[in-house]
């Protein structure tokens, strides 16, 4: 991970496009993936988004790299560890939805998130 | 990251979670949570997004998370590998922008993707 | 609607809000708000998402009010009119998903939009 | 727009199209072209939002243009009247936000949506 950071910091360098990218747009071009990687997925059933297509599943793949791209770089530039972020949330997550309860309920509570 | 995807899966395994998380819905889930990122934004300057406030920073990182939790439980479920995904499309974007093309134009490629 | 739009109007006036309200903003907010609207239905099967709970249907309504807010909000500030901006787009899917192709193949195409 | 409602509903019924128009699908669409709407605003500075250039326009007038259909589409599957969701919502903000406080601290409040 941390090589592709550097290599993404270098891609964006050599173009001159950090000007470009304060957290606000970098949180906009995000969204903008996500946007596309929703339409890979919108006119399928559950079922065959479970079992995709090669050539979707390759499409899905392109979009998930393009998502995974602008989430490194806003966080590099908000100097945000991911993976320690993601670490805190789910054991806040945790204290949430205590498993007794959740499992009981299944997924009452996040529908309210 | 291979921990804290095994963290994810466990977390959603005892709360009998994984018969709503197709790559369908968490496609979805992914999207609802950079909603609330880009909320946190949204009525900022590009520079008041460059050095937030304390309490802002926090939320960001919380969204963050919630966000990497979901794009890693995705990949999971179609076996896909994020790092190798965002250096196989920053390829891709390396042979689409070429440096001396990009650097002069700024950004006017990127604009129409 | 146009009642509408001035109301929309007279209640940002009346609490300063205009000077947020760029469209680079207003099309984040827009974003943001269908953020929550897609977290109404996220963990919802398509069958549920056609019989909505009362209650649902009633936070359903209430995101899409944002939703319609936001989006009139933006259409405003860039003299827009949605219903003719909607009417011509219409007219150009009709062309570019001609009936007896787009009725055999059903939604091959719009896939790949 | 009663025109325009029905418009819609005659493009999809001639192309079998409804049998993919599940409310939670047509939300999915929905994020779908509003993240295409972002990515025209996403490297532009607020200033420049507010002055498109004219192709910059276009491309924003047709983006709009989907948005309105889907959400058109979505508010029709669920018998919701969006100008009637718009106008209960802005009474609701108006009572949430209320004018001498909300002047006064600008957008302290909404950030916290």
């Amino acid at each position: 991970m941390t090589e592709l950071i550097e290599k993404i910091r270098r891609f964006n360098q050599q173009r001159d496009w950090e000007q470009y990218h304060s957290p606000k747009n970098l949180a906009m071009a995000l969204a903008g993936e996500v946007g596309e990687l929703l339409e890979c997925f919108q006119w399928l059933t559950e079922q065959q988004s479970r079992n995709l297509a090669p050539e979707k599943r390759a499409a899905v793949e392109e979009e998930m790299g393009d998502v995974t791209i602008y989430l490194l770089n806003l966080a590099d530039h908000l100097g945000i560890d991911l993976i320690d972020a993601a670490h805190k949330k789910l054991e806040q997550n945790a204290r949430k939805y205590p498993i007794d309860k959740a499992k009981g309920q299944a997924k009452k509570y996040t529908e309210l998130d």
